[in-house]
């Protein structure tokens, strides 16, 4: 797992070499307290974002909202531009995952002077706290989200059959429940049909429509006993997956002491210290 | 697994010859546009099919659709045509799985001049697609859903002993709700209350129809508490299966090199290319 | 697995044990015979059960559904009393489980006389089909609901103390609710706020009650999180029992031949013929 | 497992010593005597809540309750005093998890004469029943409840890496849903939208708000399929944790007969007696 540091390649000293320690690393008490600083303001922009949704609060506090969304964008497009001044390569920090979502955090209030309703746009500022996630060296955490990615990832072409293959039965039921039951049901086209199927398929059933005649409700027994029948599958493959992405993690056994149950994520033998990919 | 040329008998020269590699096969460049030029006219018609179901597009674009579905349809006709003049034996295609559903596909444009609201069925044609799975070579998609196919065939006594006994504790509880509830709270015959007792059963749980005396309440809560414990079997069935396919799989070893961790549904061992079988 | 035969100890010779072959057998033509009419008779009761209460249908034809009901109903109780005339000893018959069912699938027709509504209760003929399952010799189907049944079994104090956890967490956040919501949103009663709870957490979600206050609501939604999560444990512990029956049942060894992959409730070597359990 | 009694160390001899043994444990006929009134009486007053919130029993019974309530509360005050009294070191018992549960249990009905309505809270009287879960020495249901708790706490960051994604979709979805449906459609602020989104993402489908445009129908089926798809996760994760647990339990053998399948929470050898943890 090659490091954020080694991607964007620090400057070796100066101003810019100070500020990157501040903003990309978290190992001096300058660095964690810029990442609890930015912490809070996320968190406080998306809450502010979300509360100003509700009619009732943004009448009432309409300017407080309006303050708090400049103030945290313009913190934020400061935070942007010291970011793309102290990397070494700003290309590489600019078309980053996290790059673009940073810009995506500021983008939204600054389009909203054009166009209104795109502020709720900026609630993607949920997405940079994965920057945190990282920063903040959580790592056991991001090793279990590897071991859940590594079994998705492992599962993929099963699922992609397994939606293929419900996404042909909804079609096909959408149809059929659209010639049985008709417009004068609630069924007023195949595709609202197909929503209805999906609704019914993966048991959420909001009851918006509903079969009324006796062979719609037949028809819908049938897709409902299949639902249920079919939900095991995406289980039972996730399930094997992470079976054997557990197992392999068991497995790892370090070259230089030959001692295994090292996480799968682990970079260094936890006994010896040793590098696990034996290139150390 | 005996592939679709060897079914169908080819021709070995001339016209018949050229047409069957451009139809069957996608190996030549010919052979690939004409598998394009069918996956779009697939989704066309099938998209044709579901917008021309909604009222307002339908009032708007009547003549386009109708063209569409004049066009696809002779297009396929066409095709099909062609399909049982280059293959060798025209009855194993005819009555094959794939050759019912080309002939399905065009039908019921057919039909709708006779019975009106047949063109509704052509959403048959989204089964098409299946052809192109199986044409693209999409070999590993194929192995993936043989595994799933694998572990429900395994598990195929396990589920219908399970639906049986789902099946049973429906009629019992819709006769007893139809008792407690009575038609005056919407359980106006037995078959609706089976009706209500699979979509409380399955967590579906539209609304159309629920419990309104204390009793029967209580009776539903014992009723959603036993689906949801149960909802556990067939997950625990499928993914028993599934683990021991997996497991079959891994343990598949080629008899020419010994080597192992081959798809299970691979005919050459990917060392050595041994036939995997013992028989080649 | 003791045979139904041995439970009833059959007569020896004459008529009784020409009746007993015939009805409790199906190794002969005749017995054969019975147990197919005895399925379609059961089948035709319950059918015409649940046809009845169909109110357009019952005003057409309750003639012909009297006729019925009291035709299968004479034909089971000649059965009934034939049954007890020819086992060996009619008390272990009558008290058994299937002797048990026998009786209740003819009462109700009799109570129907005294207490208006009761024929409803001859759905109950439905469990007689639990009777054709055996006598039919589907072994393998048997030896399944076997294999099932044993996890069950096997995890019936986890899943005892899940439904326990499950139902104090539901007294809890019924009266939280009664207390939040209140009788003016629906939650008029704390039985009705854990009928409620119970909809919610099993993920059936009817719709006929729900939270309307912001407290209410994101009560509910941590409710319903917590329900998506546990309900990850019931399949868990299915899961991990279904594994190791099914682990049983192939390490199984014959004790004559060695042999293993046996079903779990296999009584006889398949290789060898020798008996499983080392009794023979 | 330290057993309560090493926790509240006992009084050795005296009217103290013989309260003690009446009240925490189970072994006397007096013990096993006051464990049952205890069960009863906790069972009774649960019951008493529940039905005194249904308005008709309230306005017929409401004396009854009452007293029965106030009957209860001082029984439990005065065995809450007797346990304090019989410990030997108080200040463990009041400030331990039951210790606390029992004053929970008898403040509510004091609080009910100075604020209205908090008599409800009292069903917490039903985790009171966590302590005969002990008393009783329902040793092998609390050893599979050890087994669920050590599985669900090994899967705990997997799990809270699974909500945190789950939250985040939700945010984001809800932000969208709002922008593409808004108020006129029932989705009045972005909170709402995300109750909207967890009530559709665990598959529960109250209906009270549900898409009513194209695009926001388009949307709830993605969020449908995706539900679908990420309900496998938790039951993937707690699936493989709980054979991990059931394995680790299995292979547990004791140090001294060297004999193995001991359960997890077993703290001597069931063949010879000895201390399973070697430290005997």
């Amino acid at each position: 797992m090659a490091s954020e540091r080694d991607l964007y390649q620090p400057p070796q000293e100066g101003l810019r070499a100070r500020l990157y320690e501040i903003i990309f690393e978290a190992s001096t008490p300058a660095g964690k307290a810029f990442d609890i600083a930015l912490l809070i303001a996320i968190l406080v922009s998306v809450l502010a974002v979300l509360l100003e949704s509700v009619a009732s609060l943004r009448a009432q506090y309409l300017g407080l909202f309006h303050l708090l969304e400049w103030v945290v964008t313009l913190l934020f497009t400061i935070e942007y531009a010291l970011r793309i001044y102290c990397v070494g390569q700003p290309k590489h920090y600019i078309f980053s995952f996290l790059g673009i979502i940073d810009l995506l955090a500021i983008l939204p209030t600054y389009l909203s002077l054009f166009l209104p309703g795109t502020q709720y746009l900026l609630v993607i500022r949920v997405l940079r706290l994965l920057r945190l996630f990282r920063i903040f060296k959580l790592v056991r955490y991001v090793q279990e989200s590897q071991v859940l990615g590594t079994a998705l990832y492992a599962s993929r072409r099963k699922i992609t059959v397994f939606i293929l293959g419900v996404l042909s039965v909804v079609v096909i039921i959408g149809a059929l429940m659209y010639l049985i039951e008709g417009p004068e049901h609630g069924y007023t086209s195949i595709p609202t049909s197909m929503y209805w199927a999906i609704v019914t398929l993966t048991t959420v059933g909001y009851g918006d429509i509903s079969p009324e005649t006796p062979l719609g409700k037949a028809l819908a027994c049938a897709l409902m006993i299949l639902g249920y029948g079919i939900i095991a599958v995406p289980t039972g493959i996730v399930t094997v997956e992470l079976a054997q992405a557990s197992r392999h993690a068991e497995a790892l056994r370090c070259p230089h002491c030959g001692r295994g149950g090292h996480e799968s994520a682990a970079d260094y033998c936890k006994y010896c210290g040793g590098g696990l990919s034996g290139e150390d």
